[in-house]
């Protein structure tokens, strides 16, 4: 065969690769994805490309005969060659069949349903099936996460347990009997459900319980743990937001509930016998999306109870509150639990507002149905733009179409007001419309900012024709920025309990989660009079960001399960993001979209895959952390109340935790000067031999030391010590400096960073 | 081994069949289906239950191991030996592969995700995938459906081709480009699409045509056509009602779009031409869902374009009109097309009440959203409980609740008024609550009977608590008895444009049909000014009823491509069912449920299996329809307008056109005694010899004597004649009689039902 013969074959390949693609799918072909085993490709083709086009070149084309043009090749669409070998390829179904023949071949999918995730804060999270802390811990598959809240909708569909394998031997827990609770309730998903209310019944001895078992009658417990360990569920949306899959972080995780809120009341002792339920019960986390406010950690029942899981080696993944974003309102700072702020999304409930000259503004909307809004007049008219009466609405001059609402007036209540006049929608204004309730939108309308308003008010006003609109609604946008951002409601340390540790620890997804609710639960509001229940909510606050925590939390457990709570954590800080996803540093939307600081953010976004492989953990003993307790201005017996065992020494009071973050304090009597030195010890968990050299971002106004600032580890799980100085010289005026240490490893891949803040002492109570 | 080792293993099968269900799928196995080749049988099987039992007691359980009860056996779930040879068997994922092991294994596949089929409409009718019609068809692969309307919603999913295979060769249309429709929206399913407004123009030289272009503003059109060959669309709801799979009768036949129907007018002059093209173009059957009333069959575009149809084998099947339930109003009522009346379906959109005392009623609600309606007082109040003044509910002494609406008043207009009060929820009483304009459930509650209205209204008033309450919404039941029943609404004959034939022909679901509707379109509301859009919508109308007769009569031609357009309807009609889901005749919901005539539903409820074999076929060529206009008192000119061509002879006048259908007419001058002779001739269509009798149920008031009573066949497309004489000696007050003539055939299963009508001539016009 000579070059002449050799030309068109080439041809012919560039055709296949290229020009395809559409006509093959016109001849009832669809596209596939297949996956190779590459150990079985011929020593000939120099390339895995070339392999892949000789399978597909070899196929005869089969269903299309009819014309000319249809005579197609099938057409290779990608080649992959990363996250896995193989291609996507376009094929009629007898093509499919006769790929299959291949030798080498694994499988072949087709690649139709692509849909959007749900609960995208897996995704945002980057939580994925080929790579990372997923696979690593199978799903979360061995760990158990004790959740205590509300209780559980047992029926809800996150708590399925389709795929799940058999309950881990471990487990010691029971499903309680109660009112419309049995125990056939539970499964290989929910493996157990209890409920503790004498502390409530104790306090009002006269109180029936209105739902005496672990049952949710709220919502809140099962929108926390669906969101740490829910399974999948296909079809979850928001009355159309958010639409898509449904999971837990740790979707193979078992979820066990400890039912210790209750419509009738709250009491500190059921909550202390929940979390010890869960501890003797076997869990490996504990999730506790509440927390006392103004207590010091021996009357804490969290502290107290989260000290006896810690000695068992069980984490404590608590939320830092919603007292944001004055700085020291925080709880749950508890050096010996994970303490996590709230973070915003990627991701932005639309309505896009289409006006007759074509222009398009994407604003924000959470209207709860799919509002027929299609070329209304647009009305903007002064007298009536405030919105804020609804005295003057019925009297206005028009009968329907949209009326602009000026932001003269909060845009939630102005939408109350628009409800009950002709209108059929509005368009509201401001420059931070993520509401946090998302029932208040209820009616049809779009929050738009202040620039594009300026737009669509000019072409309301100067349209020469009758200026017209249309609005659409339930659209979900994801890959938005900047993001995350701090929460403005999220607390702020430094913490009231014990200021001298940095709290929060970090932050996570809790703006607006969608995760599975109670199916009788108000969720959304149509006019003044119609409420709306839905299988699935959207709900913000430090209560939601804290399952995110203890799902990734059950995620290392279940990857690495000799790490202790103290090292989970520190794997989870060292690698948090302090960056959002425009690559700048994480923004406060509390702070007017300053640069967020550690007291708001603890390290950063926190990172599942990062935390998988940290490179050096802080690791902290139980007597590290009673040392530190002896370090406080604590009575003996104070003491005791957490530590509940004598056998512990107080020979050795430490107020230096090996903490994987460092805080200094100043306040009035330091006159703005404040020298501190820290003492860290970190254990080497990469793999062997490596080396470590120091970076360090010193806060605004401090000189920062490290010594020695090369740590060198001959093996796996040694230890390095090394000591850091702050020396301050700043403002006396509250200020709040931040920088951090961050540990390169030469030559690999390991950063551990931890976040450097100096702060003025607040004193709350 | 001896009998007594032989019962345990006997015992053992029981259990392994009967005790293990409920605990194998605990133990993380769920139900598969698997399908066998019983050729590969092994000989020492008596019978097909024992080699599957073999099978499934041949494997080791595999996941189970923590517990004893958890050591079981995978159970038999149901064996099958008739649709095809297998079983559904519990298993778990190991034991699922070890089963696929099995010599003889054709697939084997997991029962979940089992949905309702939302166009429930094709289940009702009892089209599947294993027997009949649409095996039978291919699901009418090879059929060209054209219709007649407002145009097509081309991105609908309903129009999406996957699993289309090549466009058939007689295709000669095209995809008209116009406003927002370019040629690629069409596809292997939406195969062509074309508009015609040139008769709107020239009727209104000035006017802008707001849509130029076969896009669909309406959604008549698309509900239509998707009704007729929508292709398959899962997930598809209206508002949460009748949620599942979408799809059109024939699913697989092609849809060619002339969109006739103008937001700025309807012109006869359009609607001829859109036929003649569709005709032109290749289609095989023309769905019309519309008609012109009270003009003679001369002036009637469809009755002219209709015959061109018919000429070249294409099927006609119109709509019979809305106009019912006076007599005489039917429009359609063409000799030479198909006339479809509309019925009810067997499914309910229900609303749940729930009292207090754990009373639960089924009521009808179409409220468009999941109202979160629980634990709410249940008021009655004589004062207010007529729900008709806005004026009276502000002042009532309850500010939310739910409120009980006497039936001295409109339930739809209850609704409109309680939604401007502070109720959160209504129940209003009607014993015939079904409403045919979907949008009107603009607020929750829910519609209940006089009986059970007197329980909920006893319990309101005497409960000694206070009475409470829970609706339940977004419920759709199916199987719901009797159905179907005649429509009120359907226009009734005789035809006015010619009242010899009777008219209508069948009858097909028309009431409450779910299809594919316009995106942007009304199709529900909230309150006063919320309106919402759907992409599906309910709708009710022999509108909704025309397009099931077409797709059934498209997958007739599928399966008998050889068929003339009058043997499709003799097929359709002689084999339609008069008898309802209780076995008792099909009841007339325009006349108070009382037995329906064939002046409301022709022949009866169309049976598209029972059609594809019809036995005997009352065929009719283009001359013997010209021989029935030139029998009518119509011009040379009048007729030729019809037949459009000098071709024809009028040399053999004649009324008795070869229909299978009767009526006989009498006026005040036949003084109620009436004798009148048909003649008809029947083409055996079975396969090769057979024999009819005949059994006839005379209309009272009547003999009728049929000649001969016993027709012979010697082979396959044999035709026999008979005659049928009514002698009619009733009363003159406007009675309608009716019976039907049976041609039952000797030793088969056909039987070829023809009804009887005598009927005073209404004369309209």
């Amino acid at each position: 065969m000579g070059l002449g013969e050799g030309v068109p074959l080439l041809l012919s390949f560039a055709w296949l690769l290229l020009g395809l693609h559409a006509d093959s799918i016109s001849a009832g072909r669809s596209t596939y994805i297949v996956h190779m085993d590459k150990t079985f490709m011929p020593k000939a083709f120099a390339s895995h490309d070339l392999w892949y086009s000789s399978i597909v070149d070899s196929i005869n084309p089969v269903g299309p005969t009819s014309s000319d043009s249809r005579h197609s090749k099938p057409g290779i669409v990608y080649t992959y060659d990363n996250a896995f070998h193989g291609f996507s390829v376009v094929l009629s179904q007898d093509e499919l069949e006769a790929v299959k023949k291949t030798p080498g071949l694994v499988s072949a999918y087709s690649d139709r349903s692509v849909t959007i995730d749900t609960t995208h804060t897996t995704d945002f999270l980057s939580l994925n099936p080929v790579t990372g802390l997923w696979p690593a811990s199978e799903y979360g598959e061995d760990v158990i996460v004790g959740v205590i809240d509300s209780g559980v909708w047992p029926e809800s569909l996150s708590f399925r347990d389709d795929g799940m394998t058999e309950v881990p031997l471990k487990w010691k827990g029971t499903c309680e009997v109660g009112q419309e609770f049995n125990s056939s309730l539970c499964n290989l998903k929910l493996i157990g459900a209890r409920y503790f209310n004498k502390g409530v019944i104790a306090a009002n001895p006269n109180i029936t319980v209105s739902m005496n078992s672990a049952r949710d009658t709220f919502g809140h417990g099962t929108h926390t743990s669906s969101t740490a360990a829910g399974n999948y569920v296909e079809g979850a949306s928001f009355f159309g937001y958010a639409s898509g899959i449904a999971r837990g972080v740790a979707p193979r995780a078992r979820v066990a509930m400890y039912k210790v809120l209750w419509d009738e009341g709250r009491s500190a002792s059921d909550v202390l016998a929940g979390m010890d339920q869960a501890v003797a019960d076997g869990v490996d986390v504990i999730s506790i999306s509440m927390g006392f406010d103004d207590v010091p950690l021996y009357e804490d029942p969290i502290a107290i109870a989260a000290f006896g899981a810690m000695e068992k080696g069980v984490l404590v993944s608590s939320s830092a509150g919603n007292e944001g974003p004055r700085l020291g309102r925080l709880h749950n700072g508890i050096p010996w639990v994970l303490t996590v702020a709230a973070g915003s999304i990627d991701r932005w409930f639309a309505g896009t507002l289409t006006l007759g000259n074509e222009l398009t503004i994407t604003g924000w909307s959470m209207f709860p149905a799919r509002a027929d809004v299609v070329n209304e007049r647009l009305i903007y008219n002064k007298t009536i733009a405030a919105c804020n009466s609804t005295q003057l609405l019925p009297t206005a001059p028009y009968s329907s179409g949209i009326i602009i609402c000026d932001n003269t007036w909060p845009f939630f209540e102005q939408i109350d007001i628009i409800a009950k006049s002709n209108f059929v929608a509005g368009i509201f204004i401001s420059d931070n419309p993520e509401i946090y309730e998302s029932s208040l939108f209820s009616f049809p309308g779009v929050v738009i900012n202040l620039k594009d308003a300026q737009e669509v008010i000019d072409y309301a006003l100067t349209s020469g024709v009758q200026p017209r609109a249309h609005i659409k609604f339930q659209q979900t946008l994801v890959g938005t920025k900047p993001a995350p951002a701090v929460a403005s409601y999220t607390s702020r340390g430094p913490s009231p309990s014990y200021p001298g540790i940095l709290k929060p620890d970090i932050m996570a997804p809790g703006t607006n989660v969608i995760a599975s609710w109670i199916p009788d639960g108000y969720t959304a509001q149509i006019g003044s009079n119609i409420n709306l229940a839905s299988d699935f909510n959207v709900a913000s606050g430090t209560s939601m960001a804290c399952p995110h925590a203890s799902g990734i939390a059950a995620l290392l457990k279940g990857a690495h399960p000799e790490w202790s709570p103290a090292a989970i954590r520190s794997a989870m800080m060292t690698t948090a993001n302090p960056f959002d996803n425009t690559h700048n540093l994480v923004k406060d939307i509390g702070q007017n979209f300053e640069i967020a600081t550690p007291l708001a953010m603890g390290a950063g976004q926190v990172d599942p895959n990062g935390a998988l492989d940290p490179g050096l953990i802080y690791d902290a003993t139980s007597q590290d952390y009673v040392n530190l307790l002896c370090s406080m201005n604590f009575t003996q017996n104070q003491i005791l109340t957490i530590t509940r065992s004598n056998s512990y020494p107080c020979s050795n009071p430490s107020a230096d935790l090996n903490y994987p973050s460092f805080i200094a304090l100043y306040s009035n009597k330091t006159m703005g000067i404040l020298v501190q030195k820290f003492q860290r010890t970190v254990t080497n968990v990469g793999n062997g031999a490596t080396t470590y050299t120091v970076e360090v971002a010193a806060p605004k106004g401090t000189v920062v030391i490290v010594s020695p600032d090369t740590l060198v580890f001959g093996q796996k799980y040694e230890k390095q010590s090394y000591s850091l100085t702050i020396h301050y010289s700043g403002g006396k005026n509250g200020t709040v400096a931040f920088g951090s240490i961050v540990w390169a490893e030469v030559n690999g891949k390991h950063t551990v960073r931890s976040p450097i803040v100096v702060s003025p002492l607040v004193v709350v109570w």
